[in-house]
């Protein structure tokens, strides 16, 4: 058994990693940290963890530990300062924030608001989606788990654009569930603001954005511009980004289905489906990719549990390559479905 | 035309307030304050006054303001400060919060964790349920408007225990939507945490239950003991609660009907119905009553929107009442239907 | 006091008309038609209504009702063979089917699947957007009322095409309430399929399509193309579309804002927001448009509620302006804002 | 590998069934039947299983297919054809519609509104609640799944009848998601009917009601009597039942807890709380029981995901007791907490 922490148990990536890795057939949770919960046990706070669990949060996770890898589900700015002691005990990391996404420090400093302190470890951070980057996430130390929108909005747009059919130019449409911003209560996510409503949000600022355009440009050697548009909806898991993007020449929909099929025909968590749907995947590591070709454009959709696919579930799924387990080992189950 | 104000107009009941004061025909809405949006034009905070509102928020109601009718929409425990200087300065007042409904400052205290402080105007306040107590809302200078919960309870229990069928011992399940419980972010109203769930809270200890037992003991002559158990829906307006009460003899549905027709027959704003619904009452001051008999029990729905008939709009209602303006006026809209 | 019908008043856009018209301080509804409840209380069936509604659902309008105007409130199909009898009969008419809202005959049979069997009315309706048509629809006898998602798109977009700032291929993702649909239960409207879930339906091939070319061609004199990709999320009532479109030139936000000040400054029911809300404007006739300028593009929101500015609020103030009444009468009520 | 069958694959319980089985370590799940969808690949049909079933629907259960076991999964009184047809050919059967669930073939035909043609395996079934009836489950051929509610409801209150500590006179308020009505679409659960919106049903007449009072009975050798009210909420998974019970005697609340940790201190899938939880179940095979005293009564709430605990895994339980495997084997992840 491989033994495995988390830095940051509370929030939602640490709470949803606790209840992916506590039924992991090859891996022991053996440390969660949390700061306002040291000493208490984790199934108290994680409710559904009971008869998961047995552990307790700590403050800190110790060398004495003994473990090969660490997931870091702290807000961004903090990770950069927990990775670099992780790395330099030798042990593997997984950073769910963005401080370890964009290769550039200039571009960090530019979307996130303040320097980049650890601009070593960036440089050898892998950007950690494996339907696109398996190979480098193999062999990494130190992974940078995706963004949730940005895993949507990269499925359903980077097949095409690698393909050479699209413009460089990409709208993305998305629509996201509210777990997404996390656990800490706010007036965007006060129920009686947000339950009846879609809230448009970070309106061509969010920080996914470069973060898209990276990722696509590494795996299609395109560079790319994205127009981001985050919505909040009122359910609680999933996303749906809806993706625009121009056809170069006269293309049917069959013919791009046919490029998604090949890029995901052999993967076991990404699905090219005619009717894509949230309830599908909700729960799970999977996503499904949906296109149809409207006149001289193509919408593409990406659909995932924002938590899972969108997050931890995608984080493990990384930690099982980096340590050489089964790539579905802990995260093989279905949606929910209904 | 009446001047009127609105101490605490930032709220989600000074909002609503506001809504339905800027259609009133005989009420002017001359003042609102609010520490922390003094100076700001109402309609820049609350989007949905814009062409309805001119007036800004103030820090404080002033003398010069000339007003009639004040509605106290602060918290518990800040409106006793509050009620006192307007009595004093003649002028009329409606409470919104609890600090005024329950007759005795001993049960007061119990309930509300803290001594009472103006005695004497407790003494005066009319509890402001108009389809109860209608006539001393007439000559009263200090209302306490009723609570949410409380007024759905009282609506669908008062008639049959005042009518001598029932037993003394009710049980109240009510299910809130989740404006009634304020503009202020908490974990429990979290979207994430209460959005796809249904969650019981301040289980037998709500203070709506000592003001429920008290209105219906006023209106009867017959003290009741409730059982009070609030469940927070994921909906963002509207109340349901489900009433149980143990018939004392052999009556048939049509007996319990005849009884609720009796004393809602000629109202305007409370409607007996076979099949109660939410989405029916919705935006407006209506309410439903509904009733089965199951056995030697009955259980009894009332139903209302917590913000109107369940806070601001039966505020409306009773400074109608308090003015001499006719009771209807600038409420008399029905509910939304679908 | 005016008297006007409606023709299929069961369904959404039918009861919400009965709830509009039955607070008009100028018009009295004298007539409701269903075939199946033909014979019963209008307010036994619209429950909101009891205590508005006296009237009785017929079988059809009667000459004999005397009507000033006529609502056709069924499925398009059996509009056009309504709208021909009323306008014969001197009856003034709005649909709010699609029936009349495409000037071109072949276009609404491509777009709908069968032939268009009243051209003659069809030549001289009105396409009943006030904002942009009042004038022609002061003088008509026949208004075509918009489509719900339409109304939201050209109110986002008819000013940029209009100012000649963008160019002509816009992108609307549009994202609507359930109640949009319909009241007849389907498999896609089902609470289990759609409750917690964004459904993308008729990617590309909306009926609101066409008809938002060709009113925004009308407005501006300029022919542009749409791309719609219509998503059904999870509340009742609302739609926002987000619409995209390129840009010709440089061009700031604040000059952009600018152009939809000067279309909309004197508009009682559409106001140019900094934050677009649904919640705002739920319940009303009131419509947001809001705007981002993102690099080269700029993506416009409209918001409103389908059902009201949508739909039937929509057509009460084509009614009025026919009519030769205050164009707010009856319709002039802030939205919920909660 | 056992290998086992589902008669009525399409619909939500079969469905749910169709996820369990598929990650089972010790049963194939080797036919599903639908006459609407036979020949059709099943992941066809339930999209969340792309990659982890292969077999099709087809139109009947047939002998060479060599089950061990079949779950009936169609509506009442289909079902009491196909269970005689099982087990006379040797195969167990859990049937998860109401047809077995009643000892007594008159109550069944009070209830359920038609004669019940199967009265001699009637006499067999035992009632498939594990925490209750383990033992007689082990042994037996033909289980009666328990219905969502009466499972939520017995959990809830037989630990307290059973201790005889409360009166016989229960009251179960219970709140729904909207998937335990089936996927048959109807004008309840509509989504603009009950979207925003809870909607009592089946007030005091629900078919889980006897269902409940029999279960207690022979867990307790105590008759009860229920009443019982339904009401839908806007949630799609999950069931929260509020059951209130008078006390015969002062007790505590903690005496109250300890007879349920006495109870369920040693199950895997229930478990006493202090604050229950939909969240924390939702998924999962996992059940919440809590408790309150108030005065003379106490309320204890039972939680569950109704296709889950409520239908489908508490059905995979059963299986795995009557074949003989580990209990918890294929049902055993905890609920997904947000």
């Amino acid at each position: 058994m491989y033994r495995v922490g988390i830095i940051g148990g509370t929030g939602y990536t640490g709470s949803e990693l606790s209840r992916l890795l506590c039924m992991h057939p090859e891996v022991e949770l053996a440390a969660l940290t949390s700061r306002q919960n040291a000493g208490r046990k984790v199934s108290d706070i994680h409710t559904f963890l009971k008869g998961y669990s047995d552990i307790s949060f700590t403050e800190k996770i110790s060398d004495t530990d003994g473990l090969d890898l660490v997931f870091v589900a702290t807000p961004h700015g903090v990770a950069m300062d927990e990775v670099p002691k992780l790395i330099d005990s030798g042990v593997k990391a997984i950073d769910l924030s963005g401080d370890y996404r964009l290769r550039d420090v200039d571009r960090y400093s530019e979307w996130y608001g303040h320097g980049h302190t650890d601009p070593e470890n960036l440089r050898d951070a892998v950007y950690g989606l494996p339907e696109l980057f398996r190979g480098k996430i193999r062999g990494a130390d130190l992974v940078a788990n995706p963004g949730c929108y940005a895993t949507s909005i990269i499925l359903a747009c980077a097949p095409l654009v690698g393909a050479g059919i699209v413009f460089d130019d990409i709208i993305a449409d998305a629509k996201s569930g509210t777990s997404g911003a996390g656990m800490i209560p706010s007036p965007r996510l006060h129920h009686p603001f947000c339950g009846e409503s879609v809230i448009p949000y970070s309106v061509g600022t969010h920080r996914h954005t470069p973060e898209v355009e990276e990722a696509v440009r590494m795996f299609s050697g395109t560079g790319i511009r994205v127009t981001m548009v985050p919505q909040l909806i009122p359910i609680v898991r999933g996303i749906l980004s809806s993706c625009y993007m121009r056809l170069k020449k006269d293309i049917s929909g069959e013919e791009v289905s046919a490029i998604y099929a090949k890029q995901y025909g052999g993967e076991h968590f990404v699905h090219y489906v005619e009717e894509p749907s949230i309830r599908a995947v909700v729960g799970s590591n999977h996503a499904h990719v949906s296109s149809n070709v409207i006149g001289d454009k193509v919408v593409a959709f990406g659909v995932l549990d924002n938590l899972v696919k969108g997050a931890s579930g995608q984080a493990v799924q990384c930690m099982n390559l980096m340590l050489g387990i089964e790539e579905t080992a802990g995260i093989d189950s279905p949606g929910l479905g209904v």
